[in-house]
């Protein structure tokens, strides 16, 4: 089934973007392992760094270059000779090399930090990206805070830089101002009206400033981008970027979009531990997908369902994102369903009446701690005034 | 001009469904400063409690009835007679009480987890409307699983509630499942099919199981939806709720969507911090508008750019969510600009050539360090062979 469904290519800009974190620098051999990670669970292309920014980051890229087997690595430039030059070097032993150059094309960009012209940004443009061709077949232009740049000027940027032979078009909303209906439109505005757009892949970047980076990408996916840039657990500047694994995971789990990635999905439980470790940054226990909670049920009413049928609560399986098992954990808001479920699991058969009796035991217990574990079920039970012969399953 | 923008009622959980995580649940004198502030920060509604659930809960939705000023204290029943009496009686010293009863909707809800049909379902829903009105004025409905629930039952049921005295209406994605696109065509098509529903509110209540909460909340509201049921830093059972400061940004950052809230915005940072610390529930680095990062730049493209204006690469002022200023980090990812501008902070005034040289230093520094402070300033400029006078600003 799923080979009728259009690739959405993943490129993932976690050693890039996502490093873009106070406090949070990742060393080349920490770069190392997360690349071939990142390889061997599908991922399109790697961001592997900015080259000209530093010797640290041009010999991590310069390495990555030579272990990853399959996905196409990518260096970020800006719209400067040096820049490409240098990032051109640290690619030289990639199988599947591509140079990411661009510039701003926001008023906001071109008055206030670039202080030039309109007409200038389309020079410089076009002049990184056949500078970069000169030395890759596959240079990536990016329009930087193109999420607020006039759509009929990205449009003549798009097409300027399409003639001087970029093969991937990247629409970042830099800011993370846009909402989903805007970014879509912009994407499908730019698939309507830049000549030779049939030629090359569409690509959404989105900054998580308003909590809409996850939902913009979509929106643009649905509106005929075929790229997403994104970072593994969301990280990166300020609120981060868009997160691999909602992406991957809401085009698993909604089949009529026709969509789907290369992604090996069940690797990603594994990957967010890896970057939030060799990163020091924290995964909110509330984070989608790969929280430590994602799965846990709590209250009454819905850990019973999940008891009855998981599909009443849970939308995936959690084998699916390498999850082991959904977590029933018992709190003052589970009901008499989890309490005998669990019970049972650690050996009791308790009858109706002795699970009313057990429960007004155990809320006053969880009224005072916060999480009932296994082995306080038998003290529970003990403490419990239980009628009738006790059951040990 | 914000007094043209229609209102959206800013519905809190924090307190019962964001309370429903593993190992945080808040003793009543906690959730007490909670409520007290979250009333204070112009929330509409705070849904105190599920009464039924513990004797804890029945005394926390109490006390706090009795110290909340201006908002609508709400509580949380299933579509059961003792659970609404023993609501009511939590709700009695509110000044403005309101009961949230419901039942599930969807197919999987009405055949496997309540184990029956179409009909007794509405009949049941009907009865405890009615029952909630014998109580109090303002009633709320929820439609469990309405995500999931085909659009012509759900008007069925909605309809039937209004006849029954519901004053809001609650369309709960409970499993997160739903996009944007579809979220909001749910509510588009209640509002156009349920006959009485311009004398009622309708209600987002999103779960974030795919990073689609907010995103989901925010089409509601632009398809006619007057209320959004949030938490504060988004938490919630499994991956949690829509992130009340998401939702509340948005509408002030989005003009043109014509919609506002109640909030004042100076209190979410600190509003989040409470939260946190009552519940031990982590705020990650990247969480939008309220983690530690929310508004710091850390590379050097970046910070140029705020350096020159701040609007090119932040959306927000960060005192308007109660944050001091934006931080400017210093990592090997920094440019020229951002070590200039620092450098000044602390005292020099550096030349261009004297900046190049101290830059060099600079970068072998961070290479090594992650984080580079203000003492680290002094000691990179020292070791720098600066030639010329340096001149202390």
């Amino acid at each position: 089934m799923n080979m009728n469904r259009e690739k959405v290519q993943i490129f993932d800009t976690t050693l890039r973007d996502g490093e873009q974190v106070p406090g949070c620098k990742l060393d080349t051999k920490q770069k190392l392992v997360i690349a071939e990670r990142l390889d061997k669970m599908g991922v399109d292309i790697i961001e592997a760094g900015f080259p000209v920014s530093s010797p640290g980051d041009f010999l991590s890229v310069s390495e990555i270059c030579k272990i990853v087997e399959n996905a196409t690595v990518c260096g970020l430039t800006r719209a400067v000779k040096n820049d490409i030059d240098v990032a051109a070097a640290a690619l030289k032993h990639a199988k599947k090399p591509r140079i990411h150059t661009g510039i701003g094309t926001s008023e906001s960009h071109i008055l206030h930090k670039l202080q030039t012209t309109p007409e200038d940004i389309i020079a410089r443009a076009k002049f990184a990206v056949a500078h970069a061709k000169s030395y890759v077949e596959d240079v990536e232009f990016y329009a930087e805070d193109a999420g607020r740049t006039d759509n009929a000027f990205l449009a003549k940027v798009c097409e300027e830089v399409i003639k001087s032979g970029a093969t991937v078009l990247n629409i970042p909303d830099t800011t993370g101002y846009c909402l989903p209906e805007e970014y879509g439109a912009k994407i499908k505005y730019l698939k309507e009206n830049v000549k030779g757009i049939e030629n090359v892949i569409l690509s959404c970047h989105c900054h998580n400033d308003l909590g809409m980076a996850t939902a913009n990408s979509i929106a643009g996916a649905i509106n005929g981008a075929r790229q997403i840039e994104c970072t593994i657990n969301g990280i990166g500047e300020r609120a981060g970027n868009t997160a691999l694994e909602e992406v991957v995971m809401i085009f698993k789990q909604h089949p009529y979009l026709n969509l789907d990635t290369n992604i090996n999905t069940r690797e990603l439980n594994e990957m967010s531990r890896l970057v939030s470790e060799s990163m020091g940054m924290i995964v909110q226990p509330n984070k989608a997908i790969v929280g430590a909670n994602a799965f846990a049920h709590s209250s009454g009413i819905h850990q019973d369902g999940v008891i009855k049928n998981r599909a009443t609560y849970e939308i995936m399986d959690p084998l699916d994102v390498g999850v082991n098992e959904s977590s029933i954990i018992l709190t003052a808001r589970s009901g008499r369903a989890a309490l005998a479920y669990r019970a049972k699991k650690v050996g009791y058969e308790l009858t109706k009446t002795q699970l009313d009796t057990v429960y007004i035991e155990f809320l006053k217990f969880a009224d005072i701690k916060k999480e009932v574990v296994d082995a306080d079920i038998h003290q529970i039970i003990e403490a419990s005034k239980i009628e009738g012969e006790l059951i040990r399953s």
